[in-house]
């Protein structure tokens, strides 16, 4: 007989989250899923907020939860979901995010510039060479392949659990408490109508605050100067440390970020290299500190001075403005710079002094809309329903700008 | 040596609270102010969520933690408050709500025809009388005569202390738990700017967020459909209780409700005659409860139908729309009663079948107005501030309609 | 087609509570149901905890949900549950405390001699004749007359749903917040074993939080001193109310309190006599407190001073010792207060100067045991397996005294 | 002027944190305190809890802001502290785990064998030096030489602010919510009498719950039997590390490490060599992952097999027993692993089964003591107060044994 393999796990934003079955408890155990205890969920957020230190672990764990009582709760309301679809979606949850690598936008930006939904997709490829073709439904409902849309709108749309569960995580684990989202009431009122995941109009309420608390956490949270500056300089960190690889120099670092400093990888050679993938995997936020600790004394000034400067808290200023930052202004930025430092123009631009612009949108109607299913039967968008968002501008994306600069 | 009476009540919401001095604590033993502690700060809103129990004594006890939090907020940030104010201010907050009878917009609409704040400043000058003059200070804050027009808006304002306990209590107790507001965080944010409350504009997006819940709140909670028609059928058995009594019926009820049901109290009479505040101060949720239970089996049958009914939570029908009531399917539906019942059709149209309108503003400038200090020392009003209210639409009045009658 | 009744209900502790059926909700839509609403779980001790305003209705709403979970883990765990039992369990815990009267002991020691129990047994038997036998399983469960033991002890036992629900709803609404108890962990440990519940071995260390915490909580919460004198203010203004009943006085009181002043009920008459139980329900806490408010202005000396010193927060003083009240101390004590009052000697001594103890036991292994069961099958007594409890000490009951007497 | 630098940090457990004054945030923004928040408070304990990553960063400012809030209480109390000794007090909590390094006992029972306390105060002399004397009196209250005893006892001792809030924290993030102890109402509970830290005597019952969580948390989380092996593993890893060191192999690691891979540092050295501090500085968790990722491949056997199982979660199997090891147990399992792997006996013994014990003792009188203030203003020790913890078994270690073997 096959050893039972359910486990329950704590979770302090949920209380319990039982694994739903031993399938499901064996990829958890791969260590290519263990690898996300290792990534933070926000980065290098706890520069501002030092509660932030959760993983993509957690959050995972946390949105297969609320997958599943979504399901139970449209299984309840005559949604016909078979077993093997149930597991299906759950595993699509599970390894949604498993592609993300460690500072995921960050490394994104500058050392592997592939998206790491793409690289989940690798992930979910190898899963299933691995089992056989276990995981096919999972990946044709990540894909939105599957015959039934609504399943891939729980995993991946405006309401996907995968949100449900990161602003409520999030806004725990910051402190940031009144964004903390009622997930239990939005699930509660979740419906299908017509293949498409829909909301009760009874919970068109708890649909607004969603939307707002999430815009919150937006700009309280999520894009806070502090992180963008500390984000900002790690990319600028990475971009120089492979600009002098590239010139040779050999730089400290663990095998696998090593090998990625050293190759631009493609999405094409992620797929076709069998070899990537497992280095790839090999890569967690260790990887990056450690780097940037020993970085911290290179003998290459803008590599060394950034890097000392991230790691011993000691950012460059940031200013972020409504409008676009001036060019004079930048430019004067960067002539001070040159002249105090000794540091060369060219560098000073690419690494030192730089603006670049932020934006957040509360709710785009041609994005997966939120629908509301009213009591006659008739679904609407809630930019349509709501009488808060029923205005043009509320689609709007807000634009900031911000420059970065050393503090001289 | 005078015996410290100084406390620490706990308080599931804020943890502790402490009584801040002997003589507050003189007014909170007082039995006027003791009362509070029978009269349920959210009426009958307990049909719908059973949870919401907590009484006016609690939420002026949290509003008073708030006001001292407040304070002491503003002294950190070199605003100058006296002793002898924060005194008054913390007075004006605790008898803020004082005046409030049981099921208190059921009374004022019904058989006391009185504002509440009319009636708590009647409680004012009597405590005043009683030690005096000691309250004086706190009448003129609680009145905005005072000179440092802050401290009223602490009490009665956009922002006060009095919405931001209330919110997050009755988010509390009434499990609604997304609309929870970050009251710590706005407190954090407070600031003076020429003798106008104001807050700092690191703190607009916790502004925007209390303005949602505010407007959820009111829509998922205050104006819930059940409490809407408890409330009126509440409404509509004082009136004919008092109807009947001028008839010369005699009712069964307490020594107090009696003298309520028999006399139509103006604010006036209230001011000149001494023994009508110690009758209201009498009067609690229980007095109205009893009465009920007794009207049950009263020989008139639209009392007796109304109170059984709301005794054992069979409630009228109620429908809400965004228009108001047709006029002809109002009238069939009086008809109907008149018809199904016997009872006639004027009694029928005034107490079983009726119509109204509930509505919520998000925010109007118009009213006393959220300030935001800007870092250059500028102040600006919300709605010009934040890109979400920069928009006519929000701040306009959302109107519903209702009809109330028998199921049949 | 039956309407669909089945509801979620908010509550504070559980976030969400779901009716498990039709025949559930119409048990709860019940007017005899109803009037739980109308009654504290806590009877006085708001007035140490103000936030302790919660009611019998919510914990039996409560305590419902928690069986419901712990059938959930049980038949997880292979254990054979019918739905028929299932509903029969629910039905049992839901009515398990519907007996209670308003200030249920304090009723009990002075005009109600009725144990709760057998009164909620009349209710039982009163629903089971109105739905045709429909409750005659979960009477037997609830009688435990039943032929699966664990059932009963779900419902009644040391670690029933009643305490789990109990112990953490009056922690969260005293503020007593260390009182919490780990429900959710109890709960996913129990198991059955020769048709007794236990609890599997890895829960050990969450049944002694839990046997402290209610520790904790009798002599925090339950046994506040303040909570003791109020309480037995109420049973001293009751008895003498029937005293003063029997001798022909005419009272202040409902319809239901004056038949019960009135008649001193006894437990067959109870039973035989089928006015009574509708009487009974007609009672709640609102009966009590606006005939102690009638009676401040009583001219019976005893009654008024007792009724306005409750009403008015102007309670008797109370000492608490570990011996017994020294008998001379309470002469002296009497002596004191008939000197000063002018009432007489035996009044004095049998309501305003008085004695008495309370007590509180951790654990008794001759109650229902708290079983354990080992990863060998074996089940042994927690105070045999727990070190902290493997003492006798720990099984005593520890006794405390008290002495009441007025201020003067 | 000088820019004031007074902060507010959001903490998920305690709401809002403030940092008391520039002086103190100098030093928390030093690159040596800022390490802290790359040290989990936990180590590895998020193999069994995955909340469990907060860090000794969070738990520091925690302590001190209950410290804080300790001294507001004892201040109020009437007990003279001068603002000189505050910040000297916030000061020996805030650098109180500074000496800790990454997975601090590992590493202490392996390759830095020096208790954190001791490193703890080389870092107070390096600030202490660094700011010309002004923490003077923080190292002599952190010493236990300073003249105000009951200072140093809120820092360490039976009831100091690190346990209350570790517990408190660590009960959060792992969701062991029953071990959530009652901090605030225990610091408000808080008095001197004669230079001892006392607890009023209202205070019991929280400090017989505060004392059965620790019990519960140190069984149910530190000595968790997952934790205990992820530690030992550890263990082993690194001592096998420092013996392939020693033979004279190169192993990958960052600069600091390999510098306490290669150097058995004294604390005689410590205290003399200043080049030791910044390099022992520059560890942090992240320094041990990555070299235990990079040893998964290493060609030694024991190091890769005991790294890769542990970074890819396959542990050794653990058996927790009351009795010691069997002797011809361990034989057995060691044999089995010399045959099937042909690792040395030598080795496999040293490595990969060993036996050893953990232990717990709930409260010792002979330690530093947890005194209780009675009314009358005499102390008594609570294991002479409470009828709990009267009792010599309580006070007895509870000692546990385990064997740990790969499974084959």
């Amino acid at each position: 007989m096959e050893r039972n393999k359910q486990k329950i796990i704590n979770d302090p934003v949920f209380g319990f989250i039982r694994i739903p079955g031993n399938f499901i408890f064996e990829l958890i155990e791969h260590p290519f899923f263990q690898r996300l205890n290792r990534i933070k969920q926000l980065g290098l957020s706890y520069y501002v907020f030092p509660g932030a230190q959760h993983t993509r672990f957690q959050h995972t764990l946390g949105a297969m939860h609320l997958i599943t009582e979504a399901i139970k709760v449209l299984h309840e309301k005559g949604v016909a979901i078979s077993p093997e679809e149930v597991e299906a979606t759950q595993i699509a949850i599970l390894l949604h995010d498993i592609g993300h690598g460690p500072f995921s936008h960050a490394l994104e930006s500058s050392i592997v510039n592939i998206p790491h939904e793409t690289i989940s997709l690798r992930f979910f490829e190898y899963f299933n060479r691995m089992f056989d073709g276990r995981l096919a439904t999972a990946m044709a409902v990540f894909n939105d392949t599957y015959e039934k849309h609504f399943l891939h709108q729980l995993v991946s749309g405006q309401l996907d659990v995968d949100r449900l569960d990161y602003l409520r995580r999030d806004s725990f684990y910051t402190g940031v408490t009144e964004g903390s989202i009622g997930s239990a009431r939005i699930i509660k009122m979740l419906n299908v109508k017509d293949d498409n995941l829909v909301v009760d109009v009874k919970g068109i309420y708890s649909i607004e605050m969603f939307l707002v608390a999430r815009r919150m956490m937006y700009w309280q949270v999520y894009l806070h100067k502090t992180a963008i500056v500390a984000e900002n300089m790690l990319i600028k960190i990475l971009e120089r440390a492979r600009e002098l690889t590239k010139r040779g120099e050999k730089l400290f670092g663990t095998e696998a970020l090593c090998y990625f400093l050293n190759n631009q990888i493609t999405s094409a050679e992620f797929n076709n290299n069998d070899d990537i993938l497992p280095k790839y995997a090999q890569l967690d936020d260790n990887d990056i500190i450690v780097s940037i600790k020993a970085w911290s004394n290179h003998n290459d000034k803008v590599l060394s001075w950034l890097s000392s400067g991230l790691i011993n808290r000691k950012l460059l200023k940031i200013e972020i403005t409504p409008e676009p930052t001036d060019k004079n202004y930048l430019r004067s930025l960067l002539n001070n710079i040159v002249k105090k430092t000794g540091i060369s123009e060219e560098d000073a631009s690419r690494y030192l002094v730089f603006s670049d612009s932020i934006s957040s949108k509360l709710y785009s109607k041609s994005d997966d809309q939120i629908n509301i299913l009213h009591k006659d039967g008739t679904v609407t968008d809630i930019s349509d329903t709501s009488d808060m968002f029923k205005l043009p501008t509320m689609q709007k994306t807000t634009e900031k700008f911000f420059v970065c600069y050393p503090r001289m």
